[in-house]
């Protein structure tokens, strides 16, 4: 059982996280975050500023600054491929639940990967956001920008460093909203987890 | 129980329209498909010729055809209108399954609508459309270029008259990939459906 690698992507205040956790629970498998990959990343000798440079706003497309800077790549591009690989260690390594990073996209080869994305309308993650203390701003319009600009920094990292759209379902073999609940968004991934193990063997 | 209505959007060869039967057969509710919306609005005094015309590739967007055309609509955009006036009516009657014909966008302004997509990689689409004979197409150029048509005029539907892009997971509260196979389709669509229910009443 649980032999499948999981991928979770999510918007911002879906409670992605949280959902990615209990599914790690229940299969008994590890699970990893943006923290721990970030973390990993930085015992390979990653600067802060290398770091920090990695979560900057995003244009044109990684194949566009491989192209017009070869080897001496943005410190950001530096992170995100050294990131990659750590993800794929994690993954040569056995059954686990990767947290946003890509996952899907970074192990795109690999055919014992379940790719997830969790969304929802922006009322609901906004109310979502506030009930479980998850937002920074304070008061309604900063609340608001927060989650437009995390919105958006997620879709640019995700678009520029796959080429691939943020949100398109093809790029996912489920993609839940999270309006639907956080016990039956853990039961129809667990059940996703089975089918895509069954398919795999069948 | 089965108090949701559901409405099911699905690429070409996916057997989308098996798992809609098989979902509205478990929760004991109609199926309306797209053939049976038609005959619907053919009862209501529509030509052939204007259903027809419905079917042609589309430009623009509705939007456009109303404000350039004014009370003189193209036929097929008043046979959306017609459809549209069925589905609502359909959906009124109580719960069913909808397949196609946009219902999901149809029926945006109610809260009882849990919306599907069902989607697969090209490939897999091919060797299901052979598999089951659903294609026309007998050598493999005309399979790919039907399956391709296909996928365009369904696309250039959709997204003339919801102004909303085909395929983006946001439309949704559950798109699927087919490959996960067709009984874990449907049971992940029972379990959306209940949690659409407690989320209801909760």
């Amino acid at each position: 059982m649980a032999k499948t690698i999981i991928t979770l992507g999510r918007e911002y205040c879906t409670g992605g996280r949280y959902i990615a956790k209990d599914v790690a629970r229940a299969l008994g498998i590890k699970l990893y975050d943006k923290e721990l990959i970030t973390m990993a990343a930085k015992n390979s000798g990653l600067s802060e500023e290398a770091v920090a440079a990695s979560e900057k706003r995003h244009t044109h497309s990684l194949l566009y600054s491989l192209y017009t800077m070869g080897n001496d790549l943005p410190l950001g591009d530096q992170v995100f491929i050294l990131q990659s690989r750590i993800i794929k260690q994690l993954a040569d390594e056995g059954p686990c639940v990767i947290v946003g990073r890509c996952g899907d996209y970074v192990l795109r080869d690999r055919k014992d990967v379940l790719r997830i994305f969790v969304y929802a309308p922006k009322g609901w993650r906004l109310a979502y956001g506030k009930e479980n203390n998850m937002l920074q701003a304070k008061d309604e319009k900063g609340i608001k920008d927060e989650i437009d600009k995390t919105d958006r920094n997620r879709a640019s990292y995700y678009n520029y460093y796959t080429q691939n759209r943020w949100g398109d379902a093809h790029n996912y073999d489920l993609a839940i909203n999270a309006t639907l609940g956080h016990d039956a968004c853990v039961k129809m991934i667990l059940a996703a987890a089975e089918a895509k193990e069954k398919a795999m063997e069948g």
